[in-house]
């Protein structure tokens, strides 16, 4: 589609404008590059992002992450660009005074979204574009749909919905419609080869209070005709993550419609025993493979590019037992691209590896049994004095609240400073959040829980995993992670507390480590972490000399 | 006034309630006994609480700290006492359904608060006792009120007034209504007498935009007068702390009313350069009378008890040059009393200095070119290893925080767990913020600024004061808190952040100490602290003992 035509087609229909967003139907979902909207109509190839096309202009709402990029991608005679940490919204409250009949699609933005625009925005009038002038589509088509073994899963399909009907019921509804995806996948153990790097099945499902699921991945006619049956009835469903269609399509048949919260948020947030069991298995299995990596790069780092060792990197992984796929892109920033923080190397940014600089590697895998997340910046040749004093900064950042105790109750927002005020001590931060919650075998960033300095107040519990990767990044020179997944357990301590346990286990580079800046406690800590992962990595290396290296790696600082 | 006569009196009136607080007219701030209504009609003597008066029965509000001071004090038969976090209204809403109609004392309740209850209320019928059954009126009949000096204060009030006018202004108002009396003392730099330990002038201000000002103090049928010069005009008022008899008295004379929020709140928490000289002064005098009692106490205590100790600690401080006042009544718990958060000694539980414990010790002063604060716990006898250990790790937790640097916009919410994450490293808290803003011979809490886990989303800036003062309370045992004020600087780093730095300078009891368990950089701290107290306390010292005390106290551990 090419945005004259979509802004002829929009005039035909008698619209003054159109919102287009980067989502497809399963909001806030990764996309398949072919439903990508926003790029076909813009050439914007950024991971967010929305639209406004009026019939003569186009604006282009990006925020501060993709100033250059938008500037770079997009042809400013045609389309303007904003840059903003402002909703559409409230730019429109702010910037438009006229009297806008503005089209949307209903399947690609939410109940929540849609009402708080007719709330706020009263001098407007939005309608639904029913006629798909965008052609979104379920595009699962050719996607191969499997079930999750239940000895990865470790509670049925059916021990799920038994956990659900109660609530449906508690909440008087007669049905409950779960439109996020990673819920539906959790809830029925399916999963499917859709998305390269997250294997969620992309459905809807209808749940009756008696626990009969309807399944929509493909065929949404099948919805209007399921939905028929609920005339007069009630069906609940989340406002902030459910399509307007679906609302519209439910009203159609009278429905009653009732704003009830996805209870499975944080049922699949709090991995169950067979799931931990699990995970903690298939971390050490990939941190054979990032070991057996790191000691081949050891050796073979003279002339490797960056996209070389993205290459062999999968490689290992991949003789995994239970792998699926990499979990996201891989990272594989060398010397200043390192220090670009959502870099990933393409032909044209590709660096060859050269002594005296740094390469920061974040990468994962999607194993059947969990799913991982390590970043590791290791030394290629011999480091500066600078870039040792800056790792072991991020290092003890790192260990700050990696080592925490907490109270139950306690969220990551509170925690985010345990790392980061160590970088403020020397007049250093970073600019991202401090970790992210992670799915099991399914999408590596996964919430509810985060560790941010904002918007991450749900309580961490045990059971859940989070990443914890402070880092530091000297724009031109180099950058700095250190990554872990880490599970919530319950601390043995006299009153309950709660503490993080690592999973991930692959040693630290100590080549950059300056053990004069650790604290006593710093170094206990990390020579007990590479006491453990000697422990649980060597007896599974079949390579002795990979095992050789790994002794070397673990010794006592 | 006794309660089954108020109940008379509603009942004559038609009302079938009424709600009483323990606020007189100048909304959140300290009371005299002879105000306090909340007393007069229920006998609960403690510092927050609502009452619900109904002809045939009442229902007191307290928060969880008075659970067993309210079951003390109420009688059970007349009076159920309800503990809550919630407020009044959320109770209302939740516990009675009938239409009622309530009355309450429009001098005593906000505006926006007045505003909440008819909005999420809607079933009931919220009426003024314009009558005043209370009887609330000023009781500033016997106070001195006195100008606070140029020299102390920096700015003049015509300056102040200066600042001002632009606001009102810009906000469109011909004038504005000041009803916060902190704000107005520090306006106009006025102080009285009339409360024992802050020196605010009980007074409610109105700033015409052209600068004049009228002062209401006593005689509020001038307000009234005042007011109908305002006929057809309009006047801003900060709704969250003007009483709803202000606004209704607008009414009447047709002004137009704006919500517009208090700019002095901000203005007056970051004191000036005159106010930052002085307050540095008014600590190192305020150490030489804390020196000097310590001095006393190590050679005294035997035979002393805690009401000893707070007479003559307020004996050294009042031969401090611009004494007025003790800051707040002086917090000496020995022992298990130290364990008793808000304790204060009194006949009944005074006890008596012995061997082998701790003295915690908070307390405070208005001198007239500043307000101190400090908590000290120091040892009696020789203290045992718990103590010690208790006391580092509470020590930990203070150098933690007043070492941390931060960058603008940091908020004290976020930098709470600075401080607390080391008692958690323990299984151990603090039930009490970290640590609270503090006024210029004004209230000794004194936002908007604070350090806590919730409610102090206010960032922290330069010339801003707060108190450093985590705790540990073993119940039954002793208590330790470690409480300086520090005022925010800007550090000297490379990339700009802000820093604390100590205002109160008076050594730490170094026999508390257990310094195997300090970092190297926590010694470092303690003996720079210490260095530091040295330096500047030492040549304000006349007594040669007290000086050998110093000396001894400040030498590095």
């Amino acid at each position: 589609m090419i945005l004259t035509d979509f802004q002829k087609l929009i005039k035909e229909k008698g619209y003054d404008a159109f919102i287009v967003t980067r989502n497809n139907m399963f909001l806030g979902q990764d996309i398949l590059p072919e439903e990508n909207k926003l790029r076909a109509l813009t050439g914007f190839s950024g991971s967010a992002g929305n639209l406004l096309v009026l019939p003569d202009r186009a604006v282009l709402f990006v925020d501060g992450r993709y100033e250059l990029q938008a500037a770079r991608e997009v042809d400013a005679a045609k389309i303007e660009v904003v840059v903003t940490r402002e909703s559409i919204a409230t730019w429109l409250q702010n910037n438009v005074f006229e009297n806008l009949k503005i089209a949307y699609n209903p399947w690609c933005h939410s109940v929540g979204e849609t009402d708080y625009w007719n709330r706020i925005l009263k001098r407007f009038n939005f309608v639904e574009d029913k006629e798909n002038l965008l052609g979104i589509r379920p595009a699962n088509k050719e996607c191969n749909i499997f079930e999750h073994d239940i000895r990865f899963a470790g509670i049925s399909m059916d021990e799920k919905i038994s956990m659900l009907t109660p609530y449906i019921q508690k909440n008087k509804c007669d049905a409950y419609f779960l439109a996020a995806c990673d819920s539906v996948s959790w809830l029925l153990n399916l999963r499917s080869n859709c998305l390269p790097d997250t294997p969620i099945l992309r459905a809807f499902a209808l749940i009756s209070a008696q626990g009969e699921v309807s399944l929509f991945a493909n065929d949404f006619t099948k919805l209007r005709e399921e939905l028929a049956n609920y005339n007069g009835k009630t069906i609940g469903m989340a406002y902030n993550n459910t399509p307007r269609a679906v609302f519209s399509l439910m009203k159609e048949q009278n429905i009653w419609i009732e704003n009830v919260a996805n209870p499975i948020l944080n049922w699949k947030a709090v991995k169950n025993p067979v799931e931990l069991d699990n995970v903690r298995q298939a971390h050490r299995r990939d941190a054979v493979a990032v070991c057996s990596f790191l000691h081949w790069l050891e050796h073979n780092a003279a002339g490797k590019t960056e996209l070389d060792i993205v290459e062999k990197l999968y490689a290992f992984r991949k003789q995994g037992q239970n792998f699926f796929s990499n979990s996201f892109e891989t990272i594989a920033g060398f010397a200043e691209n390192g220090a670009v923080i959502h870099y990933q190397p393409t032909e044209g940014t590709n660096l060859a590896l050269k002594h005296g600089s740094l390469l920061l590697l974040d990468s994962g895998a999607q194993y059947y049994d969990g799913t991982t997340d390590i970043t590791r910046t290791v030394a290629v040749g011999t480091p500066s004095q600078e870039m040792a004093d800056d790792f072991t900064t991020v290092l003890k950042a790192h260990i700050s609240l990696s080592s925490a105790l907490f109270p139950e109750g306690t969220s990551g927002q509170t925690l985010d400073v345990l790392s980061r005020s160590l970088l403020w001590r020397q007049g250093k931060d970073y600019n991202h959040g401090t970790g992210h919650g992670v799915g099991f075998f399914l999408n590596v960033h996964e919430g509810p829980q985060s560790i941010s300095s904002r918007s991450s107040q749900t309580p961490l519990q045990p059971g859940m995993i989070v990443s914890i990767e402070p880092g530091y990044y000297r724009a031109g020179h180099y950058g700095i992670r250190i990554e872990n997944l880490v599970e919530i357990q319950t601390a043995g301590t006299e009153t309950p507390m709660l503490c993080f346990r690592p999973l991930t286990l692959v040693p630290l580079d100590k080549r950059l480590i300056n053990k004069y800046l650790l604290t006593e406690q710093e170094t206990a800590w990390v020579n007990d972490y590479h006491s453990r992962v000697w422990t649980e990595i060597s007896p599974l290396l079949n390579d002795q000399d990979v095992g050789n290296w790994l002794k070397d790696a673990c010794t006592p600082l």
